[in-house]
């Protein structure tokens, strides 16, 4: 998907909500336990309630990967789902890979070709040839690591560089327009430093930002929309627990529907 | 496995060479496409060649992910041929994760749990409460990455920090000895850097270094030996391509053999 589709599916939807797929076999409700494929029987019907209000998925790789062999094949039946039934909307692997250049070339090719995701998290430590691989693959994403939304984010990603005010993610931010453009390359930026949001937005202005920790995270989401936002919509904010794992019973999905439904409803008037 | 089997088997073998299978079904010797499952019958010859004189595998992740369902059995079939068969080597799952806790949790299960793995690689942007669920199993070890063997490597992990001459891989180094010790943690360092091991020498004299790099990546093997082996040999020196595609016809598992014997005799020497 290429940047002018997804404006215009956010537009169209007045939301800019990502609905994240951290679909735990010990948290769905346990009368899917009895299908062959509970985690995708769940998913597809968290996508079929809630994809009017929602403007991409993202699959949190690493609760299928926790299931071995199994949760890979839920994966790849939950993107050919979407794929296939909601082909307008944008699709994140949740995956946040990143390592030397060969061995990122093969994460691209697992998540850009083997199973047709938009975009895919990648981690920034290796430097420049860890995430070029990525990027360069036609309407794909490299969704970037800056400033997570997690209290170890102030370990690392806060610490000043050299003799500057300079921190370690806006450094990140700067080194990576060397490597992509806003056709190409977004950024993760945690909810719950929406004081950073401006020093983001001074350094990538235009780009789409991914920002986590809305809902179970803590992050108000109408001071994100009022810093985040540019002239076009370029976030795309995401709810997990709050939205899937709204009730726990029968009516699960018709729930999950009703919240992202709330969130959209709460983004709809920041939207031009 | 714990530190002490580690050690001891080191020094019976004589050996630090961890063996990467990085393998590529484009890679592998042709006649072995005929197989069922060509990547495992690769893994297989190659283990039974070289195990004598290797002391650890590290299965690349990416390389798996990169074919899907089936590239995720293959690598299931590996880890359990080695704890089958060969229960004395340790095993790195090579898959430089780490996500928020919650995520990171679901990792450790994958590699920890379902496939058994001794260890696997972390990047640490994230930080602490994405690094930590991965320790506390017992026997089970985090390989921090510290500072790569990539040319990327000096965008971000050998900036200075602060007013300070630390540079970032100095101050993960530090940080990370609130979330493990030497019977837990090892960190990733790239041979290509040996003027680097002494600096973090400085800061975990006594954990054990994962380096890459040597060989194909242009590291070389005494320095690293010189200037990385503390009076416990702490050491893993991995090699992936120099190895296993040493040959690409019928005697690729006994070249290989015969690689991975050369290295360890250029080893043996520096091991007390």
């Amino acid at each position: 998907m290429n940047r002018k589709q997804l404006v215009e599916q956010i537009r169209k939807k007045k939301s800019v909500l990502c609905v994240g797929l951290d679909t735990d076999i010990e948290k769905i409700p346990s009368f899917l336990l009895e299908k062959e494929d509970p985690v995708f029987e769940f998913n597809k019907a968290i996508i079929d309630a809630t994809h009017k209000y929602t403007v991409a998925y993202k699959p949190n790789i690493a609760f299928y990967e926790a299931l071995g062999v199994k949760g890979w094949q839920s994966l790849e039946k939950t993107i050919n789902y979407l794929n296939e039934n909601y082909p307008e909307v944008f699709t994140i692997a949740d995956a946040k890979r990143g390592d030397i250049g060969n061995t990122s070339a093969r994460y691209a090719k697992a998540f850009f070709e083997e199973l047709s995701f938009d975009s895919i998290t990648v981690a920034p430590y290796m430097g420049s040839d860890s995430v070029k691989p990525f990027t360069g693959f036609k309407n794909k994403w490299v969704i970037l690591l800056a400033l997570t939304s997690n209290p170890g984010a102030f370990d690392f990603q806060t610490q000043n560089r050299g003799n500057s005010d300079e921190m370690l993610f806006e450094k990140v931010l700067e080194e990576s327009k060397k490597w992509g453009d806003k056709e190409d390359m977004m950024y993760v930026v945690g909810a719950t430093k929406a004081d950073y949001m401006r020093k983001v937005r001074n350094v990538v202005p235009e780009n789409f930002l991914l920002v986590p920790g809305v809902g179970a995270q803590g992050g108000s989401l109408s001071e994100v929309m009022e810093n985040g936002l540019g002239k076009e919509p370029n976030l795309l904010i995401n709810s997990s627990r709050g939205v899937i794992y709204a009730s726990n019973e029968e009516d699960f999905a018709e729930i999950a529907g009703k919240k992202a439904k709330a969130l959209q409803q709460e983004m709809a008037p920041y939207i031009k």
